[in-house]
């Protein structure tokens, strides 16, 4: 009997497992967890913040008796420490601290992200007792509990201004806390362009978070009064105090097992994958945060989500048993809600574009949502890039309010970039309509015609 | 200097003189109008009778002041008579009952279409202070705006529960019109498969509209009480009286013009019109609800649609000043809103793919519209139909509730239609995720991997 083991019981490694035991129920499937919550949805736990999601134990996609029931075993609180990739044998150290080597035939590591520290000096002498957090992991999640809980702090800084830091500067608001931003970039949410990312810093603002873009935060101590981060706000000295610091400043990927397995080392300084997910050991493939993302219109990249990672574990389990999935590949779309707004984007933007050989040109167009004579009507910015050699559509940003599906009209954008469509292509589509919830001409389509119009003038001129 | 004319105020007439006013300022451009209300949107006379739009001229989407701003001349209440095709000549009936020849260099005819009948007698001999009523003019709107405000009915017949009977329904009961909806299927929203059509009938039900489906009305004859129709219920005799009936019994297509000047005749009796929107007649284009539609899986067929009229009208107007634009064709895109519940269907059910020579398998899966752990997360039916032989996704039809971005997640599946895609094929597709928007696999997803389970299994049964 073939015996599988994944390593990882986040996105990549539970997906493998699930889909081997889908596609063959007579595999032994191991799954391999370094702490006791598999299956988590961390991308939730900033509603656990919030208050919207509780108990903690509802952001488990699958508890582990679902798991279990699928026939998988689950080795929770265990490390996986060494890969005789030779001798087909994975090291683990067990939860009583003892040590064992597990056969296995096919081996899926899906170890993941680590939350990167940006370069911040004085953060190895705190503790999250000393009121600095990140939040990557249930263990950090139930660390930041208990110091809200037992210090109930009435201000926060959080280092950063990406999806995870916005979505934790709304959860603090509404618990009341004061939060101070603090962005690197010229406006927050830098994976949109900056004239979007305004209308998200706006929504903060409107909520009373205290927004400090190009601020880099280069150190961080206990003071009296709490922890002081210090750094630089457009050039010049920055302090600023507060009873607790969220480090939100992005992820790198895991790759310490694997390179010490001697895998190669590709885009971003994640393990370099083929389209089936094969690390290029024998019998050894992985997925997730940790390995390269083969994107449709970059080639390879490192552009960890959890979409990416479910789709390609459940590409790595398939062609563990033998199978020869190809992962399709990723166009970098992403959302995120901040308050009553919701951001999204899918394919490249300007400068990307640029940098991989296109030559892009974008516009933005605001939109209704539906016929502005139906109560409700909301505008959505909608900012196009496209190819103006040949029209090939490259990318999308939205930003509209909640409710006007905002989230869904990138995924037309998506699958029309995943298609190869052209942007006069999405012009063309058979979009749905109906007075409240659309237009004859959906936004995205008022959106691709002002491209092609200001494209046209641009070429006239 | 060319002179276009388009026949027709709505929206095949009026993006064709929209179009070519874009692309050439220089073309003169004369839209003749049969009534006093061009680019009114029918689609949204509904919401006027439910009080939700107000005052009626906000149903247009550009007034009459706007159009003639583009540099379009409009010739309101005028009457295209004949087209004398060899002389490009088009013989009008003014408002003042004069006739006049007017001389055109290219001719684009968007008629329309005209409510049927559907083959009930008695008809003729009632008018809309009888209490029998239609709506699908501007015309019509008054006249049912009128009998609502002199008589204020307690009671209404619908017959007919597609789209706009199924919003009439909606309308007159917030008015609290009570309403008896009669259906000649075994369910309602017949464009759909009767299992997600059940799904709307219960919202009507609950609503408290009395649906009586497999009811076919034959007469209509005016009574002591008000109108009486008749007809079969299961077969067995049927009668039902009320202050008003309201027919909504589809359309056919306005082809009297174009018969009689010697074009061709296609698929549902429209117009033939070719991917150029070419009549076959020199200089004589046509668009929209009068003429056939090419579907991108069917081919020639009649799907008279705004959202395609829009199109074929762009198209038309084009080509009319010598472009090369192609429609490229309609999957069928359609959504309408129930009360609090959304109806949406793309591409082919099992039926209309079996006749078209495809081997259509459908399953139907339940999905969350977001992550069940995040508040108010709500179940979105969806239906896919593919085909077992290589898997090509033909079609999805989604129910869910207002609020759960149905609308345009159809549009995930219309995009991927149109570029061809297999049902698997969705599942490699990139979507957007954020736990209170979406999950890590989309509710499309999630069907797309029901349909490729349940397909396994069938093979291997």
């Amino acid at each position: 009997m073939t015996h599988l083991i994944a390593i990882g019981g986040s996105d990549a490694g539970i997906s493998a497992a699930l889909r081997a035991r889908e596609l063959d129920p007579s595999v032994d499937v191991t799954v391999v967890v370094a702490d006791r919550y598999p299956n988590f949805s961390i991308c939730g736990i900033p509603y656990f913040f919030s208050g919207e999601v509780q108990p903690w134990q509802s952001l488990a996609h699958r508890t582990s008796a679902d798991l279990e029931a699928t026939g998988m075993r689950l080795r929770l609180d265990t490390f996986a420490t060494d890969i005789d990739v030779s001798g087909r044998r994975l090291a683990v150290r067990n939860p009583d601290g003892s040590t064992e080597l597990i056969d296995y035939d096919e081996l899926i590591v899906g170890t993941g992200a680590l939350p990167s520290s940006a370069g911040i000096t004085g953060l190895d002498a705190l503790t999250p007792d000393d009121g600095l957090h990140v939040i990557h992991s249930m263990g950090d999640t139930f660390a930041l509990d208990k110091y809200l809980t037992d210090r109930d702090p009435k201000t926060a800084i959080i280092v950063g201004a990406g999806y995870v830091g916005l979505e934790m500067a709304e959860a603090f608001t509404v618990r009341g806390i004061a939060v101070t931003q603090l962005q690197r970039g010229p406006e927050v949410l830098s994976t949109l362009d900056p004239e979007l990312g305004a209308l998200v810093h706006r929504e903060l603002d409107s909520h009373g978070v205290d927004v400090k873009v190009n601020t880099t935060v280069k150190h961080v101590e206990k003071t009296a009064t709490g922890l002081t981060v210090s750094g630089l706000e457009d050039g010049e000295p920055f302090t600023r105090t507060a009873e607790l610091v969220l480090l939100v400043v992005g992820v790198r990927p895991n790759t310490d097992l694997l390179e010490r397995a001697g895998a190669r080392i590709g885009a971003g300084g994640a393990i370099a994958v083929d389209d089936r997910m094969r690390t290029g050991l024998p019998h050894v493939y992985s997925a997730g945060d940790g390995v390269t993302t083969h994107h449709r219109l970059l080639g390879e990249t490192y552009l960890p989500l959890g979409t990416t990672a479910h789709k390609q574990g459940r590409v790595a389990g398939e062609n563990a048993l033998g199978g020869d999935a190809v992962f399709a590949g990723s166009v970098g779309t992403q959302v995120v809600k901040v308050f009553d707004l919701v951001a999204s984007r899918t394919g490249l933007r300007d400068h990307e574009a640029a940098a991989a050989g296109f030559a892009p040109f974008s516009t933005t167009a605001v939109a209704d949502d539906h016929k502005a004579y139906y109560p409700g009507a909301q505008p959505i910015s909608i900012r196009v890039t496209g190819d103006t050699r040949d029209g090939l559509l490259l990318g999308a940003q939205l930003v509209g309010r909640l409710g006007t599906e905002t989230a869904k009209r990138v995924d037309t954008f998506a699958t029309a970039l995943f298609a190869g469509l052209t942007v006069a292509g999405v012009s063309d589509l058979d979009l749905s309509y109906t007075p409240p919830l659309g237009s004859p001409w959906d936004a995205v389509q008022v959106a691709t015609q002002a491209w092609s119009r200001a494209h046209r003038r641009a070429n006239n001129a």
